[in-house]
């Protein structure tokens, strides 16, 4: 698996320059033209409307230098197909949560979320400002791409269930929806697991194929209507804590973009990497409300048992997954020490102030 | 206090445009020079160096077309200076914890961290998504700026104490260091407090003049060298659960920008200010276990007594701080809305599963 599999189309992909560059002033840049196929549905509150306010950002601080054409899920290629799409070089760059693509590699599910992993503001600050950059440069790489972190989830809802789930028995034989090692995990625990495409999700549920399904949190849920079909919503789930989402680029693209092209997508992203967990912060609560007061969901949250059971299955499945390969294992290694670094240091800062804040104000 | 007191200034503070300008190609815009007044120390680890990367990627992002130029404090005006030189307009920004200015107005306070506020995130959700961008432009625009988030440090730390606080009692007749309404809500414990900024901090604290003092956390604080007089650091405090620093511009400039360059200015300052926080958290842990064990620094928690002391003493400041004028009023009234709304969500989604994360992984 480690080798570079699209490396000819990466090769062939340069960036694509409009004709009309031709025209241009002396001092400007040449026009870069960026195609963008996503994994979201089209205006899709959340995650689709992020990603196109993206797609528009890069746009405008180029001042129209770089142009980009943003393509939904199904406009171009479907969901699944955009990873291939981008390496081949049939479009530019792709929006997806990379643990799409653990069936390529199973290091990507790191650069999304892995169980009991580290939360948006750790995990960013592994990306960053430690080695997780350059692990899924290394990663990315070997398969002709080149991926920057473009938005987030925040911690995900630990997903919609046909009924309760208060030990860890009640998740033996269940059909759920639920990707990436978090999937794995469940699997462990004797659950049925898929991986769908957002948009395959609510047919499937309400059909009975799937019985359970994890999905966002309350704001993106909401338009999803899986109330429909699962009247028990279950608080923070341990299989997504930080839900970090790829801006996936043709490696040949990418290194052929000048230094100020590099800087403005770039500045875009991390822009969007914000934007986007901070704008479902200020929808989650009042989209909680709506599903309680009008659709009768009924909140719920896991037992430490259950937890626990979580917890030892995912030391199982980070163990199959140091087995794939040396980058896996290298990969996965340094994600746990910076979890415990930077996890150990929220600890006393970030999360003793909430619990101590919410505990002094009742909230 | 609630008239455009710097109006005059404002007006005549237009775009600084250079002369060079003239010479440009007749597509390119306007070249403007952007003088940054930073209350900073120069190169300082996290505060400073954050604040300079900010001003280079301005200039960075505009392709030159914004020329900045980084005073650090002292260099043009003195820390607590930088309010006024760019209300008047003899520099066009500051950076700065707007906190700084609750002289002016205690509006302020909300615009950096109130006790019992905010986190980071929940801030962001509050400035870009909700109301706080409004209300900060309503405030900001008393005196003739613009503000925008710029940068945070996450949760501070309680601070640092050359005594043990056991119960509120403890605090009784402490000289302590601490800015913001967290120092008013200390004044009522008995705490004598004085707003001091960073470069004073130290040789007040060696010399016995205060004998207490809160700075940011351990990343920044190692460099401060507080250990040498303070031996008990604190976790968590209730005074700055977010942070967030101010890109603080002169009305009169930020209007007669063009749309793109107010686009690249705000994405720099967006970007910066998830950059800041998480560069942090890549180091709180590193220099806290440095604190320790090369300096013999103690860290302690506040007893749930004291947290219950700081929550009764809270509530009186916001009434007191209500009472100031409609508008601090109605900043207050909508923050802490804001704060119920985003932490309760946070509580079931990032704080939950940290807490199980935290429980289950013996961190």
């Amino acid at each position: 698996m480690e080798r570079r599999q699209f490396l000819k189309g990466a090769a062939l992909a340069g960036p694509a320059v409009a004709a009309s560059a031709l025209a241009a002033p002396a001092l400007a840049q040449a026009r870069v033209e960026l195609n963008i196929v996503s994994t979201w549905g089209r205006d899709f509150p959340g995650l689709g409307t992020s990603a196109q306010r993206l797609s528009a950002r890069i746009t405008e601080l180029s001042n129209g230098e770089i142009q980009t054409n943003y393509f939904a899920a199904g406009e171009k290629v479907g969901a699944f197909d955009s990873f291939d799409t981008v390496a081949n070089g049939d479009a530019q760059a792709y929006i997806a949560a990379d643990y799409y693509w653990v069936g390529k590699h199973p290091g990507f599910a790191y650069f999304t979320s892995v169980p009991f992993g580290m939360t948006g503001p750790e995990w960013n600050a592994w990306i960053k400002f430690q080695n997780g950059q350059a692990l899924w440069d290394e990663l990315s790489g070997e398969f002709g791409l080149k991926a920057l972190p473009c938005g987030a989830t925040g911690t995900q809802m630990g997903g919609w269930f046909n009924k309760e789930i208060e030990t860890p028995e009640d998740l033996r034989g269940l059909k759920m929806r639920i990707p990436g090692l978090g999937g794995t995990v469940m699997s462990k625990l004797g659950v049925s697991t898929v991986s769908l495409p957002g948009g395959q999700i609510y047919e499937n549920l309400v059909s009975g194929a799937i019985e359970a399904t994890e999905w966002v949190g309350p704001y993106n849920d909401y338009f999803m209507k899986f109330y429909e079909a699962a009247k028990f919503y279950y608080t923070a789930g341990m299989h997504e804590p930080g839900g970090g989402l790829a801006f996936g680029m043709n490696e040949g693209f990418w290194n052929g973009l000048s230094d100020h092209h590099k800087a403005i997508i770039t500045a875009a992203c991390y822009e969007e990497n914000a934007n986007q967990p901070e704008e479902a912060i200020a929808n989650n609560g009042i989209y909680l409300k709506k599903l309680i007061e009008e659709h009768g969901v009924q909140l719920r949250s896991f037992s430490d048992e259950v937890w626990d059971a979580f917890g030892e299955a995912s030391e199982e499945v980070f163990a199959e997954t140091r087995e794939h390969s040396p980058l896996a294992a290298k990969i996965n290694d340094d994600f746990q020490a910076s979890l415990r670094a930077n996890g150990s240091y929220t600890k006393i800062a970030e999360v003793e102030f909430s619990n101590q804040r919410n505990r002094v104000l009742g909230l």
